[in-house]
Parts: C-alpha cells; sequence; structure tokens
C-alpha cells in the first residue's frame, strides 16, 4: 500500500506557513506502521492543482489532499478534484443542513462564502467535520483514494484520526509488525553519535535514525518484524552503555516533558530563577497542564537590580564576580527557592549574545545552580559559537538535566561529550 | 522561469522534524521575487530520490535539492544524482582538502564517514560552504539545473543568499517588479477578515492573501507590475478603513517584535507579571538581542503564595477576588512595576484550561492589566473554547497590544471583533 501527501495553499508552498499538518501526518501514520512516501507541496493554482491530482493517483494507493477546503475564492481542491477527474459538483444536502444548523446555533450569519463549502464532486463520499464547517470527502480516482481534509490543524487531526485511518485500515492491509523507541540525546553532534553507534551490528530489520530537535538529538530505533522486534531490549542496551550520560529522556519530545512527568505527581515543588534563559524553563513547564502542581513561580530577574530586590542576590556579590558567576548563581537558585521554601530552586545566569560577551566569559557562557533544602550545585558551561536561541536552549536543557538527575538521585553535574565547562 | 524545490530526508517526510527550511526558502526567494511553485518531499530510498530528480528536471528549469549531503550513510542526495544522469563520483580534491584543513583547524579528528562528502557527481559544479563539512553542487540534467544544499539550517541559508540566488540571476530573467505588504491582524478569523475584505475592487496584479499564524491571522497584499504598485496605499487605507483596531502591526511578524521595536531605543523600562501566560510574554521579548536595555524583569509568580510575597499582592484581594480577576491583575501589574520603578508593568491572570474552570470564571477567562506611574488600565477578556496554548498566546498578545497603544498614545482597551470582556 503506496500511501502519499499532497499539501495545498499559497500560503504552505510560499513558506508564509511552516507546515506542521504535514510533520504531524506522518508521524501519526509512521504509529500506525505506515510509511508515507512522498509529500508534494502546491498553491492555490488550479492547473497546478489538477495535473498533481492526475499524476500523483496514477502512482499512489491512497493520498491524503490537505487544505484548500475553505469558503474563499483561493481554496480550489475541491474544484481541481472534480476537473481533473471530468466531474461535475454537486450539492451536499446533508452538509448543507449541517451549514446551516452549525450557523443558527453560534447564533452568526452564514456568510455567502460558506455556501461552497458543500459543493462536493459528484463521485465524492462525504467525511464528517463534527468540529469545523469544511466536510471532507474522498474520491476514488485512476488508481488511487484520494481523501480531502481541511487545513486546520485540529480540525484536521481529529479527521486523521476518527475518519482517515479507518477508512485505510478498511481498505487496506496495514498490519505491520513494527516497534518504534526514541531517545533524547543532549551535547552530542548528529555525526559524533552517528560514528559511535556505528559500532552496533543491527539485526536484520532494525535502523537507527538521528533528528534534530535543537538543542536535542534525538534518536530513533525502529523495528521492522518479529525478528528485529526480539531484539531491541539487547540493542537498546548497547546503545545506553555507548551514549551514557548524552541519553537524557526515552520517548519524550523534550527535558521539559520528562520533569513535568518526574513533578505532576510528587509532592515537591520548584522555584525558578532566569537570566539569559529569560522565560524559557518556565514557559515550557507552563505549557503543560497541571503544573500549577509544583510550580510556584518563576523570577526572570533580567537586571541586576532585580536579581537584589526580587531574589536577594548580595550587591557585592555582584560587584566582585559579576552577573554571570558561580557566586551570583548560587545566590539567585538559593533566593528563588527560599521565598517560598520550595523544594528545589533552579537558576541560570549567562550571555546569550550575540553581544555582551568579555575575554574572561565570552558569549555562550553560563552559569547554572540547582538549590536544594540541602545545599546547591551548580556549574559554568561553555556554548561558544551558538546562535542565541541555542545558547538559551541548550542553557535550559543543562538546567533541566541538572533537576532531572538530582530527582532521580543520580549524581548532578555530568559531562555530556561536547559541552566544556569552567574550572571553579 | 520555472523554480522547484526536491527536500530530501526521512526526517523530514517522516514528519520527526518540521520542515522549516522549506518554508524559509520559499518565503526568501518571494522577496526576490521568484515564486517556488512546487515542493516535494521524499525519503532517504535511493529509487525515491532518483526517480524524483529525473521526474522533475523534466519539468522544472530550476530545482534547489535541500538535505542528504551529510556523512552517515542515510545521506544518498549525491549518490542518487549521480545514478539519475548515469555518471561516477568522482573526489573534489579542494573540497577534501577544506575537509582535512577544517578539521586539523578544529583540532579534532575526521570521521572516515566525513570523506564521502567530497565525492561529487562528474559533471558537477562544486559549491563552497563556508560553515559546514557538506560542499554543495551544482548539476545540469535534461531541462533543469539541480542545485544541492545541506540540510543544517544556517548552512542552508548562507548557502541560498551567496550561493543560489546570484547562481539563478546569472542564468535567468528574475527581474519582476512585485511589492509585499504585510498586516498583523488580531482577533479576527480568517473568514471573517475574508468577507470583510471581499468589498475592495483590487487592480489587476494585486492579490489579497491570509495565513494563521496563531494568536494572528497576517494579510498580505501582494502586487505584481507597476501598475498594481502604484495602488498600495490607496488599497491599504481602504484595508485600514475597514479593519480598524483588528491591524496591530505592519510587515511584523509578531507583536513582541513591535513591542521589541518600540521600547529598544526608548528609554522606557518595563517589568512583567504573569500567571497564565506563564512566561510567554517575558520569553517572547528576550528573544531579541537588546531587550535587556528595557526589560528590567518577568515575574511568573504562578501560585498565590508567590504574587503576596514576590508582587505584594494583598492576601485579602486573592480571598475576596479570586486570582483570575480585575482586582488582583492590578496589584500584579503595580506591584511588579514598583519594585524597581519601572516605567510600565504588565500583568495577566487567567485560567488556560483545559481544567481550572468554574460557571462565572468559565476556562479562557484572562485578566490582563497594564500599570503605568500615572494609573492601571484593565480588562478581562474571554477566550472560550481555545486550547491552552491558544488561551495563553492570545493573552500575550492583548497584553503586548495594551502596552503597544499606550506606548503610541491611542486608547489603551479596544474591541477585537470575536474576543469578548467581562464588564467591570
Amino acid at each position: 500500500m503506496k500511501l502519499e501527501m499532497i499539501c495545498t495553499g499559497e500560503e504552505v508552498l510560499a513558506g508564509q506557513i511552516v507546515d506542521t499538518n504535514a510533520a504531524w501526518f506522518a508521524n501519526t501514520m509512521m504509529d500506525q506502521g505506515i510509511e508515507c512516501q512522498r509529500r508534494v507541496t502546491v498553491g492555490d493554482r488550479l492547473e497546478d492543482l489538477i495535473s498533481v491530482f492526475r499524476e500523483r493517483s496514477l502512482e499512489a494507493d491512497i493520498i491524503l489532499v490537505n487544505g484548500g477546503l475553505g469558503p474563499t475564492s483561493d481554496d480550489l481542491s475541491t474544484e481541481a478534484m472534480a476537473l481533473a477527474k471530468g466531474e461535475t459538483l454537486v450539492e451536499n444536502s446533508i452538509w448543507r443542513q449541517r451549514l446551516e444548523d452549525w450557523f443558527a446555533r453560534s447564533g452568526r450569519v452564514m456568510a455567502e462564502s460558506n455556501l461552497k463549502q458543500a459543493l462536493l464532486p459528484e463521485s465524492a463520499i462525504m467525511i464528517d467535520n463534527p468540529v469545523g464547517t469544511a466536510c471532507g470527502f474522498a474520491v476514488k480516482f485512476n488508481r488511487a483514494w484520494l481523501f480531502f481534509t481541511p487545513g486546520v490543524p485540529f480540525e484536521f487531526k481529529q479527521m486523521v484520526h476518527e475518519q482517515f485511518i479507518p477508512f485505510v485500515k478498511q481498505r487496506f492491509d496495514v498490519s505491520g509488525d513494527v516497534a518504534l523507541r526514541k531517545y533524547l540525546t543532549l551535547g552530542q553532534g548528529e555525526s559524533s553519535l552517528a560514528d559511535t553507534l556505528d559500532k552496533i551490528e543491527l539485526p536484520e530489520g532494525m535502523t537507527i535514525g538521528y533528528r534534530s530537535s535543537m538543542p536535542h538529538i534525538e534518536i530513533k530505533l525502529f523495528a521492522r518484524g518479529i525478528g528485529a522486534i526480539d531484539q531491541l531490549d539487547t540493542i537498546e542496551t548497547q546503545i545506553r552503555l555507548l551514549l551514557g550520560n548524552a541519553i537524557v529522556a526515552d520517548n519524550k519530545m523534550s527535558l521539559a516533558e520528562e520533569i513535568h512527568a518526574l513533578l505532576v505527581d510528587s509532592d515537591l515543588s520548584l522555584s525558578v530563577a532566569e537570566s539569559c534563559t529569560g522565560g524559557m524553563i518556565v514557559s515550557q513547564l507552563i505549557s503543560f497542564s497541571g503544573s500549577s502542581s509544583y510550580l510556584h513561580q518563576g523570577l526572570v530577574t533580567y537586571c541586576n537590580e532585580s536579581k537584589v530586590k526580587v531574589l536577594g542576590v548580595k550587591p557585592e556579590t555582584l560587584d566582585v564576580h559579576g552577573a554571570v558567576s558561580i557566586a551570583t548563581v548560587e545566590e539567585m537558585a538559593k533566593g528563588a527557592r527560599a521565598i517560598l521554601d520550595s523544594d528545589f530552586g533552579l537558576a541560570t545566569s549567562g550571555i546569550a549574545g550575540p553581544t555582551g560577551g568579555t575575554d574572561n566569559k565570552p558569549v555562550g557562557t553560563v552559569a547554572i545552580a540547582l538549590a536544594t533544602k540541602e545545599g546547591v550545585y551548580s556549574q559554568m558551561i561553555k556554548l561558544p559559537r551558538r546562535s542565541r536561541d541555542l545558547v538559551r536552549s541548550l542553557s535550559t536543557a543543562v538546567a533541566f538535566d541538572m533537576l532531572r538527575r538530582e530527582l532521580l538521585g543520580q549524581a548532578v553535574i555530568v559531562d555530556y561529550g561536547s559541552i566544556g565547562r569552567f574550572e571553579k
């Protein structure tokens, strides 16, 4: 079964939006053991849409088409499909009624343009969309089923889960024995990881892949077939042996997700004091619902006076050691923790760049401290030749990893390969 | 001149990474007046790469190929190009030398696998990459020039600017008179904006496009040809008249960028107190270098005790009115401002969901206040039926817009169309 995707829309093709639907879709299908083999992105020109429908329908078995079902004049997917197949558009009375009910219920007047959304190619099977005004539809054309979905991400995702996947499973044999494990790493580059793991002899049907998700590289261990799946534990053991501290989480998208999972059902509490990471630590945690159960506060003390007034850092510490120093960041962590007697205080202070560096403390110098009720751990790391964003996200990751290791009862300060550290 | 893009890599196709290179590329070429007409994304299978090179080289004039030039065994773009054209791979001695120098200079041992990066198809023109180990190359095949670029974003971007655009301009006539204006809007949906602007009669060569960039919709006014460009001011006036307060910035990607631009060269200072937005306000500002010149601090007072201890909110205010209330958020804004006597204090407190709502204050209720040296502005808005992320990002946008309007001497609290508000 050959699955492809066609993404439509000038705004996707022209790069005004990054196509997150496409990545999400491929990932979701992979979880079902189905690989998406090609993706074509075209704009809003009718002739381009027609030609891509004709061309790909000769090659694929099933094609998910995303976008172009909206009410505006540049939404042309439906019309293009009808023209490609040589059909007329007919009004789908069920969807017309649904549109009228939808607008009546929400007390809004239906725009004239919405009526267009009830027009489907003659041979189309209408696909329900319980959360939007664009219904989907499926058309058999040449070798392929073309399955049309709305571009709005949450409508699209619901339709894929509730309609598309069952549609595929009903028509094609997709029982593949596949398994995927993911390891989040910190501090080593992709080619360095690849060189290290090249030593492992992989069994038939198993592959190791890498994806860069700054500041992390994620390792994907993919197994197809029972034989390969049986070997997963053995290979995982070898990977862990070779990479050591560089693996910071399993099957998680980020360290924030790992920290959230560790803290959300605990009785522990956290306060954060950030300077160069500037809210990244706290913002990543707050993106998870339930973070209020452990997160007391995140204090972005960007200027020195704020460090003094809010966190109680001593002015003489700042004078003698500077804002970016072990001494200051330790006082920040202890100060943040003490305000509400949280279990942990996590603090960062560094030079994110591109300006602000000195000879002694160049851009990329970041001090990080973790205060507990018993004491404080700290280190000052070197992240040279990184962008402002990368300095901030790497510092955030190292800070999270210090807390993660403390929560798991492991050594808090460890080496990660390519991340250097100042002598204390 | 027909430009297309081919994106390679299992991790792009399979959705483990979102393809930001593709969006960036199309945007960058559009700035040059060149539209990218199709984008094909394929994985790491040799036969898929060969077939897409063959197929698209018959249709396009120039094809930018991104990715697959790395040292690992799943980097197959170069080999696929050679096979597609029926050429052998030959070592490029200049690049081999560059690789050896590169590793010698950085004191690292060159991995065996890196040598592969000096192998190019026989007829290839080598393209310099001053910032990475993967050189680019260009091959003439059938109708098209295929131009190969590395996947690492900053290497890719530099190569596009310094090598690809000059390469295209040298070989093709790309003098198009095009102009693009962008307006960032807040508070109205795409179809509502489209219905409103449908009333405008656009001259030949001008189009209005929309892109959703939550929490904003961006309007793009695109003009091709001198006649259309001359009419831009007239049409812009009509758009502004019809949309009023909904337009919150021109030619900016976000309100944070607008606020940064307004504050960075001023003598004004800002302190922020966030609850439900959880660091989003301060984090968005800190992503801009130079924000330390105006940003004093961002205090994410997530729990009530922190609001009391850090911001000086009165416990009885919290008891009587609750954390999500006009009274509390005003004290938060005033408290944050007062700590360092900043010019402005901006505060949010709300229920981001999905849990935590009540009958009186359902999920999506957000109180926002702006304190100045003279007084305080506040409102409590309604953002029902939005995801946690969207409640947070919309609240951040409204808070930024209050500050923006104050900085421009405009009324601070205004209506945005679909965003409701509680009576005070």
